[in-house]
């Protein structure tokens, strides 16, 4: 197994080649403090403190795994060590609000952060990851009294948070939860129900645990409608800060999961646990949204930051393991045989890995830009604009890059042959570990469907249309003859997402299959189009000279090529797929499914 | 989860139907006791024994696993319970030679059982599918005095065979180990060396185990050509029969692996271990061959028969699970929610699921009675005719089912959303067994390139040519109204794959990367062009009207339709990778990976 390296010189590449972030940066009041070297020495700094501290923690994470007994959960106690020394780094607060203790940093620089991170160790990062999004969303519809109680210690990283919303008969349906909540006397609330599946819902790294849960008042709507937000302590919190007694809040069980064993994903069990509303009452789930959002798109980046982990594990053993001879004749004459890397088999599945890999983190950095644009641009309709961008690349960047993360795990770890399937290397893992980023934080299905019926049909089409500009501005700006046949096909894989786009807007009207039958077709249509996008702007750049190596250049245009030839075209076929909606797919009985 | 139902309407279908097996059973007299009755009564009882003895150690034996000591490997009780129930049965020697004590049965009819088996614990069936290539190679290869001593008791699975070919720097490359033979005074063999990857290398089934180990005389020549083939018992056999002292051959560790934890992945270590030689020196790969394709059918068969059973959970899963309603209006308003099956993007994943499934299982079938005649037909001529067609056929259902199966178990999986994730549903366990199937008895990528390269390309595009005319028969044979657009369509893709495959019987003579750059894309191109031609036979047969109830014919037609709709156009897509061969595969200096 080798050493996790952080992807510093594509980090650099995209940061100040592709999207001129300190430019961006400098241009928003919110942002204007941070600069290219203060962001360099982030990126260097944090690659340090993870290769050395948290990439370690994968293997062993694995095997010892999070245990469960009547006092609670515990996790490895090198997890314990680890987190004290992320978070005396503070390593918990770069995008939190300055006024509670955060840094504010923009989400396109900690997003490069987040990668290293899920590359490091997944189930390290769970823990820092469910708190940062149920921290944001608390920033944005806390009161201030809870916030001031609450928010300066979760965001030192002294106290984590969990977000409760899923019960055993209620996952993806979540109007029909039956967590109650009934109001007291002191303004408080006492919340009765049990919750499945929380993430981090018990552990030993911090002496608090704060759990924003999903509950219904009595007599409230059925349906979403009726579900409000509170916030549970583990321990209450005194006026002056200190822990005091238990709260009715108990973890019953974990799950003994395919992976992510290190990570404790809880049953939760709410006795008449005492609770504050967070946001009014009957907006629960529409506070939680802004929190589920943002985790989304971290799960994209999982995948992705698997996937890159992986390769770059696959491309030192390809090149060490002596295997056969190169179909050309041999490489390696004074050897037994040459190295796999030699084979065309094994250099397509290495070359699918990194073209995938870079584009998915192009993309991932491409969506925090408009998450900084919403939060940081002075005029409201340019935030709004950004923010529909934000909106439509966030289910993206879920859905596409833990698809791609997962196969691509499954591609590295076949290039290790039988080693692949053994646990010591660690190859494995990374497919165990990375499988879950389809499933939680919405199921793969279900964020395809937000994609094409929200953020697609629901809009008109607005939003493509909006992604479609900047992808024509781009082509424009293709002036290289290397790259002009690169912005030919872009163009004609564009044309055919806005004519589907425009299709399926108009048919939906009366085809109310549509939405679920074409959503996974319909996203990784669009995600093959903005891979497409993303290997334009690095060709460009690349063709144009970067502030890089002039090696690192060519290698972006044979990997840009590479996309263009082989992976393009899947837009077509993919559009073929959204067009044929529901047809043929209803037909069979219920009882011929068995 | 549900208990495992054999599908033995499918059987029915296909070997009365779709293949008429009794005819063809009857046309040769290797096989002419064998009717439908007989057939009907294995596969009945078959299936009893395996759904009350064998399915239930799946989830057991992924818990417990094989343990290691240094008294050698103990598998869970209730396995060595099962193995006598097996070896009872009469269960081990289906297919084998009767002189021996075998049933002589034909692999068409075990092919089905082999399924059952497979769908019912991948751990417990490579204990007996190793044993079963290794005796039928033996049966080949091996002296009469040899067979005489060591068959029958492996036959009746009173003993277990093993196959030891890999060695810790040699796997897919043979022509590098390093394993020694001396021959000692007696005419038999010292074998010295480390063998590793050896499925049911040790365990406490039976009392003996017979390993199979490949090795090279000294002097031998450096490549393959140089290996011998040794038969090594684990404890001596005296010429009564009885079990002697132990031979110089021990289980040094097993491997910890991602799934498949019930079968003991074993390192042996042959220290002057004594032996005796199968074959002639320097053809021991050669004999091996034998065994090894006879194995690869059945991996594939184990990618088929995983994604079936976990097809079958999938499907019972979503009739029950209540999630949502269906967008066309609630099917279940009394209910709290509808079932997910209501959900387009739910019936899309078990369509693909039945679909795959169902024409993976008659292409294994399809191979099987490839196999059948060329045994059992009288004509040589005939039976090099169908030899050329198992050939062909073996490779590709080895890559293509496994690949399948492995997409298949994910896709089983995600409809079950979180709790797909956790141990106790059995999904992620579908997931972790079947991974192995793409890697081991040669990796895809191997298996792809010798369907490509020795089985297409070697012989000049003869055996794909053979092919096409079963497939040209068959659309000729399309007289239904119904069914016409099928044969039209699979007579497009036909004639894609028959022009790609000229195309590269011609360029390869030139272009020495393209075996290797293009056989994957070549395989999944003859996967989908052979599902096709399963499906139109299906579809033949259910619109004339089968044997089944007229239900059954009419999802048969459901399903055709649904693969000539959405599967069939792929055929074009992986014809034009293969035809991009290396181009740009090959541009980026190895340093550029990493």
């Amino acid at each position: 197994m080798t050493d996790y390296q952080a992807p510093q010189q594509d980090f650099a590449f995209l940061m100040q080649d592709v999207f001129d972030l300190p430019t961006l940066w400098a241009s928003m009041p919110e942002f204007s403090e941070v600069d290219g070297d203060l962001a360099a020495a982030v990126l260097e700094e944090g690659s340090k403190m993870l290769s050395g501290t948290v990439a370690p923690l994968r293997r062993l994470g694995d095997s010892e795994g999070a245990v469960h007994t009547t006092g609670g959960v515990t996790l490895p106690a090198a997890y314990k060590e680890a987190f004290a020394q992320f978070t005396e780094g503070g390593w918990t607060s770069l995008t939190s609000d300055p006024t509670y203790g955060g840094q504010g940093m923009p989400r396109s620089l900690s997003i490069m952060f987040e990668e290293m991170m899920w590359s490091s160790d997944p189930s390290f990062t769970l823990v820092t990851a469910l708190s940062t999004g149920s921290i944001k969303m608390f920033s944005l519809h806390g009161s201030d009294a809870l916030k001031e109680k609450y928010l300066p210690d979760l965001i030192a990283g002294n106290w984590t948070g969990t977000m409760c919303l899923t019960e055993p008969h209620s996952g993806s349906d979540l109007g029909i939860i039956s967590t109650k909540a009934t109001e007291g006397e002191d303004g408080s609330y006492e919340i009765s129900g049990t919750k499945m599946f929380i993430t981090a819902g018990d552990h030993d790294l911090t002496e608090n645990i704060i759990h924003f849960v999903l509950a219904k008042l009595p007599g409230a709507d059925k349906g979403t409608r009726g579900i409000s937000l509170f916030l549970v302590p583990k321990f209450f919190v005194g006026d002056d800060g200190s822990i005091g007694e238990a709260n009715g809040v108990t973890c019953g069980s974990i799950e003994h999961k395919m992976g992510i064993h290190a990570s404790a994903t809880c049953v939760m069990n709410f006795d008449s646990a005492k609770g504050w509303m967070v946001g009014a009452p009957g907006h629960g789930l529409k506070c939680m949204f802004a929190m589920m959002n943002d985790e989304r798109l971290g799960i994209g980046l999982q995948g992705q930051a698997a996937m890159a982990a992986a390769y770059q594990s696959a491309a030192a053993y390809a090149k060490d393991r002596l295997q056969g001879r190169a179909p050309t004749g041999a490489v390696n004459p004074d050897g037994k045989a040459d190295p796999i890397i030699v084979h065309p088999e094994v250099r397509r599945m290495l070359m699918e890995l990194k073209v995938a890999s870079e584009a998915g983190r192009a993309l991932v950095i491409y969506a925090a830009t408009w998450l900084d644009r919403a939060k940081g641009l002075q005029d409201e309709e340019a935030r709004a604009h950004a923010q529909g961008m934000a909106d439509l690349l966030t289910p993206l960047c879920k859905a596409y890059l833990s698809d791609q993360g997962f196969d691509g795990t499954v591609t590295a770890q076949q290039i290790f042959g039988g080693h692949g399937y053994v646990a010591e290397w660690g190859m494995e893992q990374w497919v165990r570990d990375t499988r879950i980023a389809q499933i939680y934080e919405g199921s793969n299905g279900i964020i395809s469907m937000d994609l094409l019926g929200r953020k697609t049909i629901g809009t008109g089409g607005a939003l493509i249309r909006q992604l479609g500009e900047e992808i024509a501005t781009e082509i424009s700006a293709s002036t290289h003859a290397e790259v002009m046949p690169m912005a030919k096909a872009l163009q004609g894989a564009l044309d055919e997402v806005l004519a589907v786009t425009a299709w399926a807007v108009e048919t939906a009207k009366a085809d109310k299959n549509l939405v679920s039958a074409s959503a996974v077709s319909y996203q990784r249509m669009l995600g093959s189009l903005t891979f497409g996008f993303m290997w334009l702007k690095a060709a460009n750049v690349a063709a144009a000279g970067s502030s890089q190596a002039a090696e690192f250049d060519a290698a972006k245009l044979v990997c840009a090529n590479y996309y263009f030839a082989r992976s393009l075209p899947q837009v077509a076929s993919f559009a073929a797929q959204v067009r044929l909606s529901a047809s043929g797919m209803m037909d069979l009985n219920l009882e011929d499914f068995g």
